[in-house]
């Protein structure tokens, strides 16, 4: 299974793609943090943030797309354009029939770490450790995306093998 | 001047089209609400959005679109997903090249009534008089995208008085 990750941001915004299933290990595809400059009008970013996410679409052919979940929170000044920059992501991987899934930063965190709590260094960590790299992702939402690729396919794996489960159990129903 | 004006929401979009120029009497090309499903996935959800505002770029070929701008508000649990359908909007506009401008609510209720603290129902009414429609328009999503077409075609015209003063006074300059 082949996962791209996103973390959307307007001004950064993390893709990161991974491939492998849960219980063996997982390898990089690639990883890339798209920026787009605060002297353009907002429409204009938004424009190259789906040009981006598409390009690595057409390059990279994920089987899924995984995208952070924003939550309104009234002490950060770049949330609107953090919702603006998940609803492009969003749209772009609908239009192509991409099975999409939202993953809270808590998930991930707790995915990747054992811990929801866990701080930026320790998630960098992690998906170093997670995916053999030689150094952490930089900047952080690069990790961050990786991060999010990394729990789908784990989560995904985990629900696949409870479907297979309640699957088998069902055949063996008198 | 033919101007597209939108004020966004996941499920309830309205979408006002407005022709006419600023000084003159305004006309009412047409006036819908795009409605979405809370039982769908955000994501297709979006896609609808993108496509019902396609649909109305390709029908009325506006020359600018206007867009409530969105702000983030703790007390709001539709924030988000408001956040989300103005970009969507913004990137179809963006892409076809059309100019885009934000409206800030009180700007457009300052615009049509006189006053930027002006409740829905005096909006509503304010749009039925300017457009010499026999009731108000019906969501308050549909007055409130008419009103924003209206604010940027008069807003749109006192700048192009400002811009044709300041030529004309600088031909005037020995």
């Amino acid at each position: 299974m082949r996962v791209l990750g996103i973390d959307p941001g307007l001004t950064r915004c993390g893709m990161g793609v991974v491939e492998g299933e849960a219980g063996r290990p997982l390898r990089l595809v690639d990883v890339n943090v798209l920026r787009t400059s605060a002297d353009e009008h907002v429409s204009m970013r938004l424009v190259h943030i789906e040009r981006g996410i598409e390009a690595w679409l057409d390059e990279h052919r994920p089987d899924a797309v995984a995208i952070e979940r924003v939550f309104a929170r009234s002490d950060s000044s770049t949330v609107m354009g953090t919702a603006q920059a998940s609803g492009i992501a969003m749209v772009v991987a609908a239009r192509r029939g991409l099975p999409i899934a939202l993953h809270t930063p808590s998930e991930v965190k707790a995915a990747v770490s054992g811990s929801g709590r866990a701080g930026k260094a320790q998630v960098g960590a992690m998906v170093t450790r997670i995916l053999r790299l030689e150094a952490p992702p930089r900047p952080a939402d690069a990790a961050d995306a990786l991060a999010l690729a990394i729990t789908h396919i784990w989560r995904g794996g985990a629900q696949a093998r409870i479907d297979a489960a309640v699957a088998a159990a069902g055949r063996w129903t008198p």
